[in-house]
């Protein structure tokens, strides 16, 4: 960071400018945003320099607080992430990587291709020693007191077994910790019941394995959960495999979009109702900030040699500015490094849990 | 059916009074609210006769419409289906079925503990030749014309093959035509993404068999869907194994419960919102009316010798009357004997499919 001394003391994000559904202008905004909130923020940001600096010249809150890495290619949404892999070397995905792989940045946001994102992450920042397969945790909106919950994986991987599963209950728990501020987070493993004989296989067992953990992780374990507890006041962290999680909240999201296009609708349909409306604009928006997805927008990779925030590809400038300062507060925590200790002093726990677990069926 | 002889010619329900939170009076209030709407239906009601004999005589719309069975026990929300099967031959839920499988009545419907109800009704049904696990549908308020999706399995069993994923797709499409009148339905087989590289490995397999059936099985087969397509558009019936389907659900129905609540302590929040709420509450009414899980209440078991719905256990008496609506649509429509002709014309080539897949790869 030669170019820019300024950035001394503050905590830099690199933030991949490109990839993203609405271009690089949104993602400015959304950085100008951060920065006009944050005095203690800076950026090192990675695409098309020529363009970026446009951008950038006309937010003068951004001044002295941005390092331009120009990058000639881009990471499409319709890339193959074992292509890119391969060929990305020159993409603004790579460089924004790059930079926290090096030590310059202390996290990375990228709207781009999220099966990329991911593949070059592991690549390059490489998996925490003792982790199998790494996470994507998002927040849920429920109805614990903190108004969010965790979840995941929700996507990083199709397939987990047992281990994994209680490798996820352990970075979701640090995650609850240091980005949600619950010094016990309770955590529950998604099931289709909550009793005990209900569900897979690997569930059965990694109810077991997480249960035996709890003490020394200092996390509760609430057991089994359902669908319903997501946005439930159960659990505070949800774990399941990436199939699972996906379909999940993909599925939470279409129903809430689909109430909140009828609930416009119906407020459109007599005269009476417009004026309705017009009365309770004040409280609707309250709930709609409440459950506003843009607010918490940023699924963070957990499980890497770095924290990675994956901000939604069709996010605004709220949104992208939501992801940052979720990078921002992790890296402020110093969350990787916690993380990183919780799984390495565990990992060998774990191989013996699962040892005997294996060994006691 | 001696003790009845006004029965004839109606469609007759065979309904288990017992087991559902609520208890036999919301049973019976349900049945009354269909018989009230419909003179073509009739009913045999299990559980304890003499309490049912009371709530029955105090509904005049019943007169001579109810033959009663006598059952000394019920199946209750804590019984284990492994031990139902073998201890319940007394139980009001065995006698409802009882009822199907010795042809008295042309459906069932229970609100009783769903795993024993499944249970019981392999026993007592058996599978359709053909079939290898038997599947719950439901129906799930969607952007579609008609207004809602056919989504299968949504918890029967938690594991499901490429096989089962075909024959799922194949019940899915009889039920969306008896049960909605969608002459082609189109099947979306649920995955993380849309690309045909993604998912698990036996979602890729049934993506290929579900497509060769498409023309032979008169459906339109979209591909992969998601879950936000769930209440979407793109799909009539949505195919996924019993665990995704009722993890998916759930979270769904979480998340519109979270959004029903917080939308109304955003109507208390001031008097101006309060006065808002009065104004809009036709709208509102007509809105909640349009995404009421009581309104399309009832999971109909597929794969059976008989036609099996299960009503919610917390249904009230409207909850109740949509699930005996749902019971009567279908036995009006020949739909057992329909798919039963379906399976069976279908399963000799999704054999011959299944070894040609493997046999490719």
């Amino acid at each position: 960071m030669t170019d820019q001394p300024t950035q001394t003391g503050r905590i830099i994000i690199s933030v991949d400018a490109m990839g993203g559904d609405s271009g690089p202008a949104v993602v400015v905004a959304g950085i100008a945003k951060s920065a006009d909130k944050n005095p203690k923020i800076g950026f090192i940001l990675h695409g098309q320099e020529q363009e970026l600096r446009k951008l950038v010249a006309k937010r003068r809150v951004l001044d002295g607080r941005v390092v331009f890495r120009d990058c000639p290619d881009v990471v499409t949404m319709e890339d193959k992430p074992s292509q890119v892999v391969r060929s990305g070397k020159n993409t603004s995905m790579w460089s924004a990587l790059e930079a926290v792989r090096a030590g310059e940045a202390h996290g990375a946001v990228s709207c781009g291709n999220t099966g990329a994102l991911m593949a070059m992450s592991m690549l390059r920042l490489r998996k925490l020693p003792g982790v199998n397969r790494p996470a994507i945790a998002i927040l849920w909106p429920s109805r614990n007191p903190h108004g969010f919950n965790v979840m995941l994986d929700v996507g990083a991987d199709v397939r987990a077994d047992a281990k994994d599963l209680l490798q996820y209950a352990l970075m979701g728990a640090s995650y609850a910790r240091n980005g949600m501020a619950l010094s016990r987070p309770r955590i529950g493993l998604l099931n289709v019941g909550t009793e005990e004989h209900k569900g897979r296989a690997e569930l059965k067992e990694a109810h077991a394995m997480i249960s035996d953990f709890a003490d020394q992780a200092n996390f509760e374990f609430v057991g089994f959960v359902e669908g319903s507890d997501i946005p439930g006041d159960k659990a505070d962290v949800i774990v399941t495999d990436g199939f699972t999680g996906n379909v999940a909240i993909k599925t939470g999201e279409g129903t809430a979009n689909l109430i909140g296009d009828l609930l416009r609708e119906a407020f459109k349909y007599s005269p009476l109702s417009r004026l309705a409306s017009i009365l309770a604009i004040t409280s609707l928006n309250r709930l709609k900030k409440r459950i506003d997805p843009r607010r918490v927008n940023g699924g963070v990779f957990l499980g890497l040699n770095g924290t990675v925030v994956k901000s939604h590809g069709g996010a605004d400038a709220t949104g992208v500015s939501a992801a940052v300062k979720l990078a921002f507060t992790l890296a402020e925590s110093g969350f990787a490094e916690k993380l990183a200790a919780r799984v390495a002093s565990t990992a060998a726990l774990a191989q013996d849990a699962a040892h005997s677990v294996s060994q006691s069926e």
